[in-house]
C-alpha cells in the first residue's frame, strides 16, 4: 500500500452525536463480535460461530457451474437485474419450499441479500419507534439486533426442548396489549432453532397460526434449517398452513453456501410492493450474478443429494457433541438435543456467568456464544450456546471437554454441586 | 412449475395500512419503474436505462476469473465473511481511489451492495423524520427514494453547466436554518453528474468544501462515474481535499460490472463503527464470492485498460448522441455535454410536459426519463434525461431522430417556435 497514510486519530467531531439520527443510538458493537474475532484463531476450537461447513460441497463442480455461467451468460449475469429478483430463481425456490408443504407463487417471492435483508426489510415496513416484536427466549442474534436498529421493544416468550409454547405466548399477547403497546409481529425459527437447537411440532405450528390470524399478528416464520433434519424431515413449515398471515424466510447459505449471499422473503401478496420498494431502495438490486450460480447450479446438480450430504455431516458431529456432552459435562448441566441443524444450548446453575467464563475459556481453547447474546433484556447469563456445525469431530470433542473442565473448575470454586 | 397454484387476489387485510410503520407510506411505486419494463422491449431503442454497456467486458477472462478464485480458495470465498468487507478488497479499493487524489486507509472503507446500499446506510444514521438533505437540482433518482423511505425533506440546490452553484448552497443553508430545519448532509455526484452529464471544476469543488466545513455539513461524494472521462482525467476527488467531512460512495458497477453488485463507502474515522454495525444489520455481510471475484480480477487483470476501453466505447456513443441531438432537435431545445459518463440532459421549452410525450414516443419507439423523476418536488416537467451508454452508436442516433420527431410534432401541435 504505497498511498497508505500515517493515520492521526481525532476523536468525534464536536457535537457528532446530535448530528445521528435518533436511531443511531442503538447501533452499538455486539458483544459477540470480538468473540468471533478471537475465535477464529486456529488455535481455538470454536463452537461459537454458525459457520456452515463447506467440506462437503464439491468446489471442482461450484468452479465449472460459475464460469459456464459466465461463458453462456455473461451478459446477464453481470448486468443489473430485477428489484424483486430474478424470475428463473424465484421459480426454483418455490419448487425448493414445496418439499416443506408450501405452494406458492414465484411473484410473492423477493429475493435478498441473504435472509438477513429481508429482516431488514420487514422491519422497516413494520417497525414504528417503541413497537413491540415478538421473539423466542431465546432468539437469533442477528434479529435481535435488527429490530433493536428499527427501535422496536423486544418481548421474549416463553419455549421448553418443544419450542414456542402457545400459552405463553397467549400471555405475552395479553400483558404487552394490556400495556397499552402495538405487537407488529411474532418473530420464530420453528426448525432446529438458533440458538436452542428445538423443533417445534405440527401441533404447535398450528395452534400458534390460530392465535396470530385471530390477534391479527403477523407470524414472521425464520427457516434457514428446515431441510437439514438429521432422521426424518421437518414438520411442514408454517407458511404452508397459512398464506395470508405468515411471512416465511428462506435461505440458501446453509443449503448451498453463504458466500453467494442469496435469501427470500415469501410473503402475502398485500405485502409484496412495499418490501420490493423498501429493497430497491435499499441495494437497487440483488447480484444476477449470485443468482443465477445459484439457479444453474439448482437446475443441473443433484442437489438434494447435497443437502442430503450436507445433513449427514452435521449429524455426526451432533453425535459426537452430544455424546462428549454427556461423558465430560457435569451432572447439574442441561443441554437440548437437537435433531437438526446447527446448534445445542446449554443451561448451567444459575450462580455461573457465562460472560465471565469466555477469558478462561478462551484459555482453554474452546469458545462459545453466552446466553446473554440472544435475549434482549439481559437474561441468559447462566445459558450458553454450542455449535457443532464447522469443526472436525475430534475438534468438536476436545473443545466439549476443555469448556467442561473450565465449568466444573469455576463450579468448584464456587462449591456448586 | 409443478406446484404453483391458481392464485386468489384478496385485497389488503382489514386495516394493514395502520399495521405497517409510519414510514411505509412512503414506499410508493417510482413513476419511472412501468417505463423501464417498456423500454426493455427490443423494439424500443431505450435512451432510459443507465445500464453499462457489457460488450466490452471479455467474458472469456471473467469466466476463468470466477472459476480460479473457487478452485483456488472456494472454501473462503463461498463461506460468510467481513461485516465490513473483505480486507484485501479494501486495500486494492484504496489503490483504484488514489487514481483520484485520495489518500485512505482500508480501515476506513466499507463494503456494500452497490452503492446503492451505502447510500441507504448513511441515510439510516443521519435522518430522523423532517431532516433536510441537500440535493443538486436535478438529482439522482436512486437517492432521492432512499431519502424519501427515511422520511427526509429534500432540499434542491440550483446546477449550471458547471454543477452545483456555490452561492445556491449558501442561499439554500441559510433558508433552510432560517426556517428552523436541521440539515444532515450535501449529497452530489461531482463527476458526469446523473441526470444533467456536467462536471464540477476543481475551484468550485474547494469553495463546496469550505462551506460545508464551515457550516458543518457532510458532504456525500457519490462518485460511479470518476474514471469514465472522455478527453482528461477528472479533477481530484472532494474526499481527497477532505477526510474529515466527507463521506465518498464507490462502485464498481461502472468500471467493472453491476452484477457483482460491489460498492463501497469511504468514510471519517468517526463514523465507521456505526456504518458497520448498519451494514450488519442490513446484510450480515457482503458477498465474499463477488468481493473475491472483483478482487482477483484487479489483482491479474489489465483493470485500467479495461477502464479505458468503457471509456472509449461510451465516447463514441456521446459523440453520436450529440451530433445526432445538433441535427434532428428543435432550436429552442438545450442540452448538456458531458465530458465523461452517461447521460445528456436536455431542456424544452417550458410549456412541453415530458411525462405526456413519453407514450407517443413509445409509440415511436424511443424511451427517455422525464424530467420530474430526478426531483422531489414535482419540478422538471419540461426537461428529460437520455441515457447514451448501452444502444449502439446506429441505434441512438435512430432514436434521437425518432424522439425529435415526436417533440417537434408537440410543438407544431402547441405553435411552439
Amino acid at each position: 500500500m504505497k498511498n497508505e497514510p500515517a493515520r492521526v486519530r481525532t476523536g468525534l467531531p464536536e457535537n457528532l452525536t446530535q448530528r445521528f439520527a435518533h436511531r443511531a443510538a442503538h447501533m452499538k458493537p455486539s458483544e459477540i463480535r470480538s468473540l468471533f474475532a478471537v475465535a477464529s484463531r486456529p488455535e481455538i476450537v470454536s463452537l461459537a460461530g454458525g459457520m456452515p461447513n463447506l467440506s462437503a460441497l464439491p468446489m471442482e463442480m461450484m468452479a465449472s457451474v460459475v464460469q459456464k455461467l459466465i461463458l453462456d451468460n455473461g451478459a446477464e449475469a453481470l448486468q443489473y437485474g430485477s428489484g424483486q429478483g430474478h424470475p428463473r430463481l424465484r421459480e426454483q425456490i418455490c419448487e425448493m419450499m414445496a418439499l416443506e408443504g408450501i405452494r406458492a407463487h414465484p411473484d410473492d417471492v423477493i429475493v435478498t441479500t441473504g435472509s438477513q435483508q429481508a429482516l431488514d426489510l420487514i422491519s422497516r415496513i413494520f417497525i414504528d419507534p417503541d413497537d413491540v416484536v415478538l421473539v423466542e427466549a431465546p432468539s437469533y442474534v442477528g434479529a435481535l439486533g435488527t429490530f433493536r436498529q428499527y427501535e422496536a421493544k423486544v418481548v421474549h416468550v416463553a419455549m421448553d426442548d418443544h419450542g414456542l409454547i402457545p400459552d405463553a405466548l397467549r400471555e405475552a399477547i395479553a400483558a404487552t396489549r394490556a400495556a397499552g403497546r402495538k405487537i407488529k409481529f411474532l418473530y420464530l425459527i420453528p426448525n432446529y432453532q438458533n440458538p436452542a437447537g428445538v423443533l417445534l411440532p405440527a401441533e404447535r405450528r398450528t395452534e400458534i397460526l390460530d392465535i396470530c390470524r385471530e390477534e391479527k399478528i403477523f407470524v414472521v416464520e425464520d427457516n434457514p434449517y428446515g431441510l437439514l433434519g438429521f432422521d426424518k424431515p421437518s414438520p411442514n413449515a408454517m407458511r404452508a398452513e397459512d398464506s395470508e398471515n405468515v411471512i416465511y424466510l428462506g435461505s440458501f447459505s446453509k443449503t448451498i453456501a453463504p458466500g453467494f449471499r442469496v435469501g427470500w422473503a415469501l410473503v402475502p401478496q398485500s405485502l409484496k410492493e412495499k418490501l420490493v420498494i423498501a429493497s430497491e431502495s435499499s441495494i437497487l438490486c440483488p447480484s444476477n450474478f449470485t443468482q443465477l450460480a445459484i439457479s444453474s447450479y439448482l437446475a443441473d446438480q443433484p442437489w438434494r443429494d447435497q443437502i442430503a450430504s450436507f445433513a449427514k455431516l452435521y449429524k455426526v458431529r451432533r453425535d459426537v457433541a452430544l455424546e462428549s456432552l454427556d461423558k465430560y459435562f457435569p451432572k447439574n448441566a442441561t443441554w437440548t438435543k437437537p435433531a437438526g441443524g446447527f446448534y445445542i444450548w446449554v443451561t448451567l446453575p444459575p450462580e455461573i456467568d457465562t460472560n465471565a467464563l469466555v477469558p478462561k475459556a478462551i484459555v482453554a481453547k474452546v469458545a462459545y456464544v453466552p446466553g446473554t447474546a440472544f435475549y434482549a433484556d439481559g437474561f441468559g447469563s447462566w445459558s450458553l450456546r454450542l455449535s457443532y456445525c464447522h469443526p472436525t469431530p475430534e475438534r468438536i470433542k476436545e473443545g466439549i471437554k476443555a469448556l467442561s473442565g473450565v465449568i466444573k473448575d469455576e463450579m468448584e470454586q464456587r462449591s456448586i454441586n
